[in-house]
């Protein structure tokens, strides 16, 4: 395996301890080593607390997307693993004032049965706290059953939103609100193009022929709705939007974000190709394109593929998107609004 | 070949077209579509156009680069080839007024004479241009040879130093000194773990045994100066930054900045990994780590690898690392000086 690391057991901690030691001004460890909180915590009795507890090796999410607009923690587990509900705990009691806490969870078994756990302890001792599911990933089970779907890259849209609405005052049963909305208008899909090597096996993490491309596979390698063959970019693009636009509808006329995420292997240059067709046929659909996050966020090591979100957002939603942030690794998002595009 | 593309003759433009209507507030197409400009150019009589000519499949670098506080232009050649002087003429063209143009040239041959030339026809049309040549990688050529090495990641410091300083009015005379005293205080050793694959042919750049690892090879497959076994990320670190330092010693007590490069297959997981190690390293030396930027912002394709440069700015060079700028895919600097890592 030609991973950089010192010993497998060393991976996450040496991540983290780079981590905070290149942006001491933005982020800290808290208590418990596998928490990474903001430098300087938000004014807990009057701002809502943001967090997530997830598995490493997704890469910049979630740590790199702690701090002011964004996550006021992230709880780091091995890699493709959830914390423990402990360490989610210490990590909900690092951050959690008067205001609460809300807690994300990308929906994932071991995410959702750990997180909760977390969550209802925290409550036995007193603190505020909810919690979010998160799921977009429309390959993963049926229209009508959305709520039996996967956290994918389109959960990166409740981070940023939640996170800057938090920073406003937004209380927290408002917030929650807030999330469940942003979740109701966005879908995604994804394509996995060759596998990404896993740091704990040395071994590559599925197989797929050499000129086929898996549609819907999960950021661990869960099995996707089906295969096509290699074939011209536009060709692949305009199903997989075909796809979710059949899953949620979308009125002419209705300003839309694409969000373009690599994962891990595939160029920008690539990412970008597949951007320009993402906005050529929205642009034909009659849907002004804005707003756009396009690169490699939600990582599956060094896994060629993307995914494609579409999100409908308020214009409060997007007030929220575009707002400044300070954490690392969330890009800057430009609001510009192109009609023209064709 | 699982490239996302749609031919290979429309790899540029349709990334250029992506570029252009995901970012139409900050960039857009110059008279010559490889062209990449500012969306709002700034006055030509007052601030000294900054910009370069390259080959594109590097990407972000250098057009995503392009925006306030940064490029006025990019000229995008083809995949891995340098644009011929007349595109690089027409993008001097477009932003050159009174106060001049400064057209930075990374020191690989090609680059070179196409830089040179059009520099010298747009002299020839009566413009005020001046070049700049860019070279930190101390694995092209021996110490006292500087002027013959390769233009590596480090040079990622030029872009952005003189980016912020043309904003506030520098002269044109100026900058060129400013950017020979960073090229003088910045020096890059790069390392090649796996392969990428090149979009022209579908084939991998060069082959590598698998418990090797490259040290110095370019970022197009450009021979290096040795190779190392696989081994614990500290070490290979420890050597890489052993040979920065030899080449170019730095005086205890000097804040210096360490850029960790990815190569496009890298993941971030692991470049933290390597930045903890030169954290720790320079740390040891009673050097200050600050303001670092870790990321895989100077690629080759999917290509597994990374480079160290270590910079050692002057206060006055701090400021314009740090100043904010507007373009879509250079990260926000922090600058926050941190001397008690270890």
């Amino acid at each position: 395996m030609k991973k950089l690391l010192n010993a497998k057991e060393r991976i996450v901690d040496d991540m983290i301890d780079g981590f905070v030691a290149a942006y001491p001004d933005i982020v800290a460890r808290g208590s418990n080593p596998r928490v990474v909180r903001r430098a300087s915590p938000a004014p807990r009795d009057q701002k809502v607390a943001l967090l997530i507890g997830n598995g490493s090796g997704h890469e910049p999410i979630a740590m790199g997307f702690v701090g002011e607009g964004l996550l006021d923690a992230n709880v780091v587990g091995d890699v493709f693993a959830a914390p423990s509900p402990d360490i989610i705990l210490e990590g909900i009691e690092e951050v959690t004032g008067e205001a609460g806490a809300l807690l994300l969870i990308s929906r994932h078994e071991g995410d959702v049965i750990n997180g909760n756990a977390a969550a209802m302890m925290a409550e036995d001792d007193g603190l505020k706290v909810r919690s979010l599911l998160m799921y977009d990933d429309i390959s993963s089970a049926p229209k009508g059953q959305e709520d039996e779907r996967r956290g994918a890259a389109g959960t990166m849209f409740i981070y940023k939103i939640l996170g800057a609405a938090a920073e406003t005052g937004m209380e927290l049963d408002d917030l929650v609100a807030l999330g469940e909305d942003v979740r109701a208008r966005t879908r995604t899909l994804g394509a996995a193009v060759f596998p990404g090597v896993s740091p704990l096996t040395g071994e590559l993490m599925f197989t797929l022929p050499e000129d086929e491309i898996f549609i819907g596979m999960g950021v661990h390698g869960e099995p996707g709705v089906g295969r096509r063959k290699v074939e011209p970019v536009k060709d692949l693009v305009s199903f997989m939007v075909g796809e979710l636009l059949e899953d949620r509808p979308i009125e002419p006329g209705t300003t839309t974000i694409g969000l373009i995420n690599g994962s891990g292997g595939t160029t920008l240059m690539e990412l970008l190709t597949v951007y320009n067709e993402v906005a050529s046929i929205l642009s034909a659909h009659g849907l002004p394109a804005a707003a756009p996050m396009i690169g490699s966020y939600s990582t599956t090591q060094e896994m060629g593929g993307f995914s494609i979100s579409l999100f409908t957002p308020t214009p409060e939603m997007m007030g929220y998107w575009c707002a400044p942030h300070q954490s690392p690794y969330f890009p800057r998002i430009h609001s510009a609004e192109r009609t023209d595009h064709g």
